[in-house]
């Protein structure tokens, strides 16, 4: 993915040590070339995993993963941030802290989209110090499904997340992996795929 | 989009006369295959047309506006429904009530991500009283840019959206349009594309 790698140096803004502003080609305008590519990039990294569906967190996971999905042939699910008024049938909830906003949300899903049983492969845009990982993993367990993996387009690898996962013997892959970052300034670890 | 229409006759579920859940194929699951052919089929309708970019409103568009922007080979623009701690630069708001939810959202998007003059295509999963395809529009009027025309997954056609639309003269392609629902049926209008 040498395509993400080169719009994080060219198009990234790190505006201090710790946030990375991707805003022009992954989470407001979006290059969907390289969505398309992190999809097939992921597909390919777990071929030979039992993969039956994809899920993500709305909205920055959405376009990543649904390309995720179309190279496994599998259906997409997206977990909600907030409950709609529309929304019937028994879900399970998470609280889950934001790192970028500094704020609590409640991760949503139906059970019936989580069939007992199911293997998931997790896609996000970020991982940073995991509370967004362990949140949909315990969705996960609490709907009796197995994590197939973990495919993350930016891990920031200065911070606990992919270690904490690393620990319980979680398979990631970090499309990008940032080393350090300062003003102006992004420095890369070597990559999973 | 005989996919589509079919996917929301055995799947669709008609809560009242107003509400149709489609939580188990569009929103929430996802179908990505019937995503596809979505973007494939407007990129088809909306041939010929200058487009320059493709917009949708989080989250529930992403997934079919992301894959109409790959098929047109043009950025994704994902307009925002509140303002992130770390969005920067020049923005544009503009204030919409959200039928389903019944309440009203702060609609968002960047200058920077709808350049002067650019053309744009919008892409949205419901079409109904038209509110957010109008504060859109109001949007891409506000940074300068001209509308291409709107694609809609599933119009509420007995509802006013369309109709206030084609007064502006706008060319909106629908690839399911709801005749009428009542608990348990959804009656059909011959689709645009």
């Amino acid at each position: 993915m040498d395509n993400l790698m080169h719009a994080i140096e060219t198009q990234g803004k790190a505006l201090d040590s710790d946030v990375l502003l991707v805003d022009s080609f992954l989470n407001h305008q979006v290059d969907v070339s390289i969505m398309e590519e992190a999809g097939e990039t992921f597909a390919k990294a777990f071929a030979g995993v039992k993969i039956d569906r994809v899920a993500t967190i709305e909205s920055s996971g959405i376009a990543p993963a649904a390309f995720t999905a179309r190279a496994l042939g599998v259906p997409l699910v997206i977990m909600k941030k907030q409950t709609s008024r529309i929304m019937t049938g028994e879900a399970v909830h998470v609280p889950v802290r934001s790192f970028t906003k500094g704020t609590v949300y409640e991760l949503m899903c139906k059970k019936a989209f989580l069939p007992e049983g199911d293997s998931v492969l997790f896609i996000d845009d970020f991982l940073a110090s995991g509370e967004a990982a362990f949140g949909a993993m315990k969705i996960f367990e609490m709907c009796g499904c197995q994590l197939a993996g973990i495919g993350i387009l930016i891990e920031k690898s200065f911070q606990a997340g992919r270690e904490k996962l690393q620990e319980k013997g979680i398979r990631t892959v970090s499309l990008a992996r940032v080393a350090s970052m300062e003003t102006g300034h992004v420095s890369f670890l070597p990559a999973d795929a």
